[in-house]
């Protein structure tokens, strides 16, 4: 038997929960947000788009998930019994001899995200969502994709639940990351470049240019419109919606019972922001705590310089996909033309981020950073010889933020409680480290030529 | 709160065990094994090696582990943490979706060991094996890699505990494979090609062929040399030795509380074997019980028919190294200078097998089964499909193995409780999924000829 204080020493290197301590029930922030929620707007009227059209795109309980005002959603049987098969709970470890090498006081927390099949924190909505559409009747989904971990979370969620999936990758991914594209082939799914000649909108595109890199927007908008098209079709979303971000939530209110356990509570919560589910997922249950005024915590989200949204962007209603055919959201943008350059972390390409994470930070409740990517590389590199993980060069934002925070607590001398989302691992993504060790990678940011031609793409809303 | 049924459910679909549950010493099959386990000859003069000159290459703790005794072997308290840090304890799971397709009444139970940042069990003895060498001062390690999954675990393992770490991996995996020379890179290991420049051994093979593509006994050859002519250097074997299947042992010993806590026990224990330790490290502490004829277990192992040391191989003393400096041992072999055919599963490259495991085969306490690699590819192609996880092409052999005796369940009526171990990923070997799906996989099997040739290079043992 291990001495008492040896258990002690160890349960604070790590916390598992055992099968039946999984969190049973999603939360909702929708209640508790501040009031004066920005509405989605029909992209054709600009009037508050009613729940009905909605349903062509997603499915019923989803739509109905993003107007419910229920603070606790219950997560289905077999979505539960899926989350364990892929790897749910997740463990909550302390980065213990990443402190040592910084000689920090502060107390740094991630959650491993990373454990499951398709490597990321988007089975969690991936399996709620192929399951709601199972339960329709709907027979393929259809999605898009940047870095992959998105179409791989899909691809895999579909062939658990028996659906077929049709990605549509963006054209520079599908050509530099094949690897995602055969984790996505070997889960069942059919993988076309973006543009493809698969849709009307991807067929105008190549007319003018048949090497088009594509992008997240194009993206979008193909894979919508091969739902809109096709019968027992439903399209997909990996990020951004209020659904999506409700399914996230089990990460966080996992990492809360698991600080519970032992007696922790974070002064400071970060992850990096594409979309903002990963983020969203880790934050929201901890943000509840704020809102109701129970605790003080910071709030820290980690975005690229090259797509500076909440950073240098505008919060204005704009498009969520590039053919304009997607509701009009209110969020922190930098318009749905933006030309983003091509960052390994491609999952943090997205022109905007969710509305209610951009509600959030617009109304001071949490801050945002940005940063290059050498400087996320280098957090990510120290990560990886220290604790043993090669993040995923989104998950590196996440990093660097924490990196610099237990900076200042060493020079501050005062020791906080960090805790992060370790959103995802970087093994189908080594390109970035061998670039950045071999000094060859290149940095990127918005000028304000860039962030000038996007915000002018920005919708006219009547007042 | 879930219902009662529901959590039983659940738990037999995974077992999670806390932090503290994690076992806290090793199983030493050494005392249990039937009598006569020949011993290990020195490599010149065919007579039993001492501990001593072992300690030259290996540290001393894990040299007296090889000769131990004791039934039970403490785990220090650091390399405890160190596993927990990494991901241990591990999942145990059912493939509920998996016996659902192949309808069947078998009962499918596997051990996750690829949620570590390496991807598969080597870990287990890297962390172990680097722990005991920054304990005795030594700096640097060297060590060989094929598939490349031992040259991450140590890479790993040597950044944890801040040893320097020299890899060479043959280089047909080098030029194949550079994600895992990234990885490694990665955790500050030096990755060199072998045959490399680096040592008199290789020097001479490379005037011969300046593009040899290398074998695991080559670069085995080279990174013992490195060890030999450099001090405070040593050297890290990743499988075949006593006690790296030892530190391996902590599989089987968690797998076995897993089971317990569902009121389980496996009938057939099922692992792919390359030196044999990640199958080892799950069956060695069932196969207890089996030799003291508590159990009636059966015990299959998995391997490929390129290299067929158990099932077509002799039985009898062979070098480990090409170079014929590493001590001999009594195993299953196809010869130190068998030719091996280019099969993915590179980690199931070696010519021999683990001593004790050849003796348990021999006296019949073991069986095996060897198969192509199109064969194995099918079975982990279902297995991506029906649970989700990409394993490696290692894996896959246990994945037939499995797949076989479950339909062989279904036809006879019998429901037996299968247990294997899922040693490893595939993210880093997606080529072979891609060949498969695209039927470009190309089968080997060793041929009379390549046997005899093999066989030829047997040391000549005076009785």
């Amino acid at each position: 038997m291990l001495k008492n204080t040896v258990v002690i020493k160890m349960k604070k290197i790590k916390v598992n929960l055992h099968t039946d301590e999984i969190p049973t029930k999603w939360y909702n922030i929708l209640p508790d947000l501040p009031p004066g929620y920005p509405p989605p707007l029909d992209p054709k009227t600009f009037k508050p788009i009613s729940p009905e059209p909605m349903m062509r795109l997603f499915p019923k309980e989803c739509v109905m998930q993003a107007v419910s005002t229920q603070r606790e959603i219950n997560i289905p049987e077999e979505v539960l019994e899926t989350y364990l098969a892929i790897g749910r709970p997740t463990p909550l470890q302390r980065a213990v001899r990443l402190e040592r090498a910084l000689n920090t006081p502060a107390r740094i927390y991630f959650k491993r995200e990373d454990v499951n099949p398709a490597g990321s924190h988007k089975p969690n909505t991936a399996i709620a969502q192929a399951y709601y559409n199972m339960k329709e009747g709907v027979e393929r989904l259809t999605t898009e994709t940047g870095a992959g971990q998105w179409g791989s979370a899909l691809a895999l969620a579909c062939s658990l639940f028996n659906l077929k999936c049709t990605v549509y990758m963006t054209r520079s991914s599908y050509l530099t990351k094949p690897g995602r594209r055969i984790v996505m082939e070997a889960f069942g799914a059919e993988v076309y470049p973006s543009p493809s000649d698969k849709t009307d909108f991807g067929r105008k595109l190549l007319e003018k240019d048949k090497n088009h890199p594509g992008s997240l927007g194009i993206a979008i908008s193909e894979a919508v419109e091969d739902c809109i098209k096709n019968e027992r079709t439903k399209y997909s979303l990996g990020s951004v919606l209020d659904f999506v971000l409700l399914h996230q939530t089990i990460v966080g209110l996992e990492a809360k019972k698991q600080m519970e356990i032992i007696d922790e509570y974070p002064e400071v919560v970060v992850g990096c922001i594409g979309g903002g589910s990963n983020y969203a997922g880790l934050c929201y249950p901890f943000i509840q705590d704020k809102l109701k005024g129970k605790k003080d915590i910071t709030f820290i989200a980690s975005e690229p310089k090259a797509v500076p949204s909440t950073t240098k962007g505008v919060y204005e209603y704009d498009y969520g996909d590039t053919a304009e055919i997607a509701p009009i959201v209110k969020m922190y943008t930098v318009g749905h033309t933006y030309q983003c350059p091509p960052i390994h972390a491609a999952g943090l390409r997205y022109h905007g981020k969710a509305p209610s994470m951009s509600f959030l930070i617009n109304k001071g409740v949490m801050e945002s950073r940005a940063y290059t990517q050498t400087e996320v590389m280098e957090a990510a590199s120290l990560f990886a010889r220290t604790e043993g993980f090669i993040a995923a060069p989104e998950t590196a934002h996440a990093i660097k933020t924490v990196i610099d925070l237990a900076i200042e607590c060493k020079r501050r001398g005062v020791g906080k409680t960090i805790l992060f989302n370790y959103s995802g691992h970087g093994l189908l993504d080594l390109k970035v480290y061998e670039e950045y060790h071999s000094n060859t990678l290149q940095d990127f940011e918005a000028t304000r030529e860039m962030l000038e031609a996007g915000f002018k793409s920005l919708p006219k809303i009547p007042a």
